[in-house]
């Protein structure tokens, strides 16, 4: 790839749905953003799709020279084939060929992932991987669910059949775990999630816990974020959730570290931003359960994510540059 | 690598000291078996070793072209520095540089590895990863603890300190797990190991257990293969114990499949014996846990290892032909 190549990246979700155009020394260039149209059906979504790829691929290939165009999507996403499989944040899409639908919308191959291991791809690439120089690294986004992501030497490990990297649903809580999504109990990402704190924080209401129960009164719709700021401000009963996702996120991140012993293991999503709160328990917890971790604590960087939002529009523009097809 | 090269493996183990001749057209052609002098101190070992391979190079080399020493020693083991690290196996051994030691008393380099990740590169490219054509595994060793090894592509993936694959300090017991030799509690070793078994076969003897409590005054030093056969001949708690260490194991393994995807595990060492008694606990509780498993049940292989108790030795010769160092 010269100095003058430019890439597509598409971050399709399953309310907002982005197409930028990046170049590896500039960063974006520019952004399409546009609503997910779920309601329209699959192929109007993919429409959608090729119509926004097409347009900057216009806009930008008389300067540049198109280096590919990288998908990442929700998954479950079954590759090589690129076919989704009862993906839980596109409904109505389980068995849909994503792959040759925006293939033959565009008359161009596409470089196609999930979009956890996109966004996984570009923090280890241009986020804290590069900040700290490492090259391999495992990606928790804690949002609504828990998404994960493995890079391994620069390249997405994404397994036999494209779903490697479910880290959300590493087993954290064997005995009286909360239901997760994905049919198992004690995920990470029952527990661990804004989901799982929002949960976590209704059990406390009714186990009378006043401050959150105020905080209920207030607004019925509170989030994770809103227990964030009363634990903030003191609350007890508030803290405790934070400390306990601390606990769950420290049991999840110690079998990791057992198991791959990587340079950097990285926090992001809304989440994240409770670092403060649930940091002191998830490395107690995981200093007590981990000897690798003990072992190799000045090699081993559990710290949160750089890039934001952005994470994962940018790591479906780096897709075509790193030998994913 | 032509086809007159040979390798010779070292398999280091607590008891016992196996130097190996390997050609990779015909295999081991010859083994030399030593007690491990642990006694003696670990310099005595290491002069064992390098006599060893110095005899096998002075027998082989006029016929074969010497491709490398590997060698397999127990973990922890820092690599590449190639320095043990409070190795459980080695009493002593803390901080011995095994690489320079053997090198300087080689006057060769060797490809250094633990043990384990041996073990399940000769599993992958001699054993079950070969039978079935599939170049990737994680393996686990059911023995005294729980080891454990992973392959990708063909390589070894050993992290950033060579302390990778440690999957039998997976949690798969959150609370109320039985305390693990590594310092956390409720680790796959602790439960699914033959020292597991002893241990729960103790605490249902306390609990009324007859069956058992006969075989323990028949034989107080009764092993997991003793409560195997009493299984194997009907009796409810000894089955309902083979029962419990399949679902731990289908609980670490669901982790295990969420996180790597991979076509195949392997479960090798001696308890693998019992997987008549644990397996059909262990696939109800990877189905139940992981929805990775459920999509790609026709791509992903459980079963038991083919290689016996010649993998680690075999995986050692192996090491200088596979790009470790």
């Amino acid at each position: 790839m010269g100095a003058n190549t430019f890439t597509i990246g598409v971050d399709l979700g399953g309310t907002n749905l982005r197409i930028g155009a990046f170049t590896p020394g500039g960063g974006l260039m520019e952004m399409i953003q546009l609503s997910t149209r779920l309601r329209d059906g699959r192929e109007a979504v993919a429409r959608d799709i090729c119509t926004g790829v097409s347009q900057l691929i216009d806009r930008h290939a008389p300067d540049f020279t198109l280096g590919g165009v990288g998908v990442g999507s929700p998954g479950p996403l079954e590759l090589p084939a690129g076919i989704l499989r009862q993906p839980p944040n596109l409904p109505g899409w389980d068995g849909f060929d994503l792959r040759a639908t925006l293939e033959k919308g565009l008359g161009l191959p596409i470089a196609l992932q999930n979009d956890a291991n996109a966004a996984a791809l570009a923090e280890c690439l241009l986020g804290r991987g590069q900040s700290l120089g490492v090259d391999s690294l495992c990606m928790l986004t804690l949002g609504t669910g828990v998404g994960g992501g493995i890079v391994l030497r620069g390249k997405i490990w994404d397994g036999i059949t494209g779903m490697a990297g479910e880290v959300g649903h590493i087993n954290v809580c064997t005995q009286g775990g909360m239901p997760c999504g994905c049919g198992s109990s004690g995920c990470l990402e029952a527990h661990a999630s804004a989901t799982g704190v929002r949960k976590l924080s209704e059990i406390a209401i009714v186990r009378g816990a006043k401050g959150l129960a105020a905080l209920q009164a207030k607004n019925p719709a509170f989030e994770s974020r809103d227990v964030a700021e009363l634990a903030e401000a003191g609350d007890a009963e508030a803290k405790a959730i934070f400390e306990n996702v601390g606990r769950w996120l420290g049991t999840g991140l110690a079998s990791l570290v057992n198991v791959f012993n990587l340079p950097l293991y990285v926090l992001g999503g809304g989440m994240a931003n409770a670092w403060e709160l649930f940091s002191p328990a998830l490395f107690d917890e995981l200093r007590k359960r981990s000897y690798v971790y003990r072992l190799t604590e000045d090699k081993t960087h559990v710290t949160t994510a750089e890039l934001g939002p952005d994470a994962g529009l940018l790591g479906a523009c780096l897709l075509p540059l790193h030998g994913v097809t």
